[in-house]
């Protein structure tokens, strides 16, 4: 029986998701509690591997088990025996087929940045500090040129190891909030630190350093040297996985059309 | 020369305030910074020694310097050499004679809670879950109780030294908030974990299983066993410290008076 599980959580004290050697992470403390039950392994597949400091609003991973136990005890086991930042949302079955990551078809991701001279110290590690004041309305524009289909090279990690960076953004939007300002956006899927690249370019932006109309130019350079900076881990939000195409097209659904119409014509 | 420094933190991951062998504590980020800086060691004096997770929106300490630094140069020094869950928001010259702890004449703590089956991750240390809702209003009652001049032996850890156990409580609130409540309680000193202890038993009168016309009893019965639990760190922040009587008379002015004409009554 294959289990999928929704799950939260504050990424302020682990080490990511990912299992790693006696670190502290959000895939170790599901295993712990598996491994129990099972009385032997089970192992975990998410959605997405968050880094170390990156928070999740939603995430989703899938397990197989033999135990014959009902979705909602499932559900009481987890967050009885969970830490208290990770929380399980829901527990339901799926088919056999089904896999977290494979099925994926998008992520909205959101960025939280505070504008002060002083630390907010209540939002150490999940908010990013900007201590002058950046010109959002430029910002706003800029972010709109990631929308479309584009190879990110120049806005991922250099360490990132997919050969195909190609990804389609369906909505990238600056948004100004009552102590600074957010980032969200939703892509087919994302380059390691591809978020936190272009919020740190973005940022360049509202500074008056570099300018929205040269993200055409960057990103068709393919060159990741020309944009140096990736911001910190604590401001970034998975806030939305999309299991099934149908949610993106509810809430993207004319982008969708044009880019796959643009996706084509590409190839 | 003796400098005050105003601060506030986020208790989640210190060890508490005071200095303690290999653990991260606030007083061992200020005497590291200040060590460099003097090129040897220098002790700071502050006004309350909270625990490992409790939070401060306010605290004070003091030390003594020979460099010749103005206060809005070491606000700076601080800050730019501090973690993100410290913050400096004053440093001001003082009296040789002023002793942050001595001098202390009230202080102000605030307790939150949140209502909800389901953990709230992201507030996973700066609040406390109760699952089940309480009733308020009997809270709000018994909450009054304590405030006065009174021997808080059965609300503090069996593990308090001081001899004197008494205390004067000048504001003690229970306030209804939109997830939970909040209990503020201000009063002359505090003994250790007598705010856990009496937010532990406002939960029970919350809960039904307590009331509040047994406060009365359990102060003079003077028995800590009568009250035997304490509410989590997480939920705690010292709020204010009044270094000054007059700043005591200004929020609690006749409740002051009323008080030390009681004080001298029961002596």
């Amino acid at each position: 029986m294959r289990l999928l599980v929704k799950i939260s959580y504050h990424g302020g004290n682990f080490m990511g998701f990912q299992i790693q050697h006696h670190e502290r992470t959000v895939q170790y403390e599901f295993e712990r509690i598996l491994k129990r039950m099972h009385q032997s392994f089970v192992r975990i597949h998410p959605s997405s591997r968050t880094d170390k400091g990156v928070h999740a609003i939603e995430q989703y991973f899938h397990f197989d088990t033999h135990l014959n136990i009902a979705p909602d005890r499932w559900l009481y086991a987890f967050n009885s025996a969970l830490p208290k930042d990770i929380s399980v949302q829901s527990v339901e079955q799926i088919s056999d087929t089904f896999h977290c990551r494979y099925d994926c078809v998008g992520k909205k991701y959101r960025y939280k940045v505070y504008i002060d001279e002083n630390k907010h110290v209540f939002e150490h590690d999940t908010k990013v500090q900007l201590r002058k004041p950046v010109k959002i309305q430029p910002m706003k524009e800029a972010a709109k040129h990631f929308v479309g289909t584009h190879d990110f090279t120049s806005f991922c990690s250099q360490k990132t190891e997919v050969q195909n960076k190609v990804r389609t953004i369906y909505q990238s939007e600056v948004i100004e909030t009552n102590d600074g300002f957010e980032f969200v956006v939703t892509g087919s899927g994302f380059l390691y630190n591809m978020v936190r690249v272009m919020v740190a370019y973005l940022i360049l932006v509202g500074e008056g350093k570099r300018s929205g109309d040269e993200i055409h130019t960057l990103l068709e350079e393919r060159d990741r040297k020309k944009v140096p900076h990736t911001a910190p881990a604590q401001g970034l939000y998975l806030e939305k996985i999309y299991l099934h195409e149908n949610e993106l097209t509810e809430e993207f659904g004319e982008l969708i059309q044009i880019h796959k119409k643009n996706n084509r014509e590409n190839v």
